[in-house]
């Protein structure tokens, strides 16, 4: 492996591994209030994309790497949609 | 260009312009507290070792997502880190 590989490796790891201390603190608190629900719906968009980017190209890493991000990814759109509809309940009632 | 190279493109796109309407809401609200710490610097660094990477192998898509993803991703990490730093002095002093 070279060094220009080794350094790729490491950055995929690094933005991959990166979104799970945020899903584990959606989680865990459910606060939602600071994330941009545009920007976790674009960024889960463009992760499937990446995904059948890769499978499409064969490249292992990239399927890897995305497989795992999406799943985190998925994880806090989720949370964080639910959070936003359940805010909109409470303020429709009050 | 093929199906799978204009895939390529939107997931580079969609996944480096998710990080604005985040950058905007954090910028505009300075709401951070339900944002990973932890995952805006490993995040960073990660994105700042892609931009390596594509200099390095000179791809032009990489360096231009890269570079967009790191200006949103360091304003984002600046700010939280600032208001983790203006909480933990508030509850010092109280």
């Amino acid at each position: 492996m070279t060094t220009i590989d080794f350094i790729g490796y490491c950055a995929a790891f690094l933005t991959s591994a990166s979104f799970l201390p945020q899903a584990l603190l959606v989680i865990r608190t459910r606060q939602t209030e600071g994330l941009s629900l545009l920007m976790y719906t674009l960024f889960t968009l463009g992760v499937a994309l990446w995904l059948i980017y890769g499978l499409a190209t064969r490249d292992a890493p990239i399927v890897i790497a995305n497989g795992l991000t999406l799943t985190f990814a998925i994880i806090i759109l989720l949370i964080t949609a639910q959070e936003r509809l359940k805010q909109r309940r409470v303020s429709t009632k009050s």
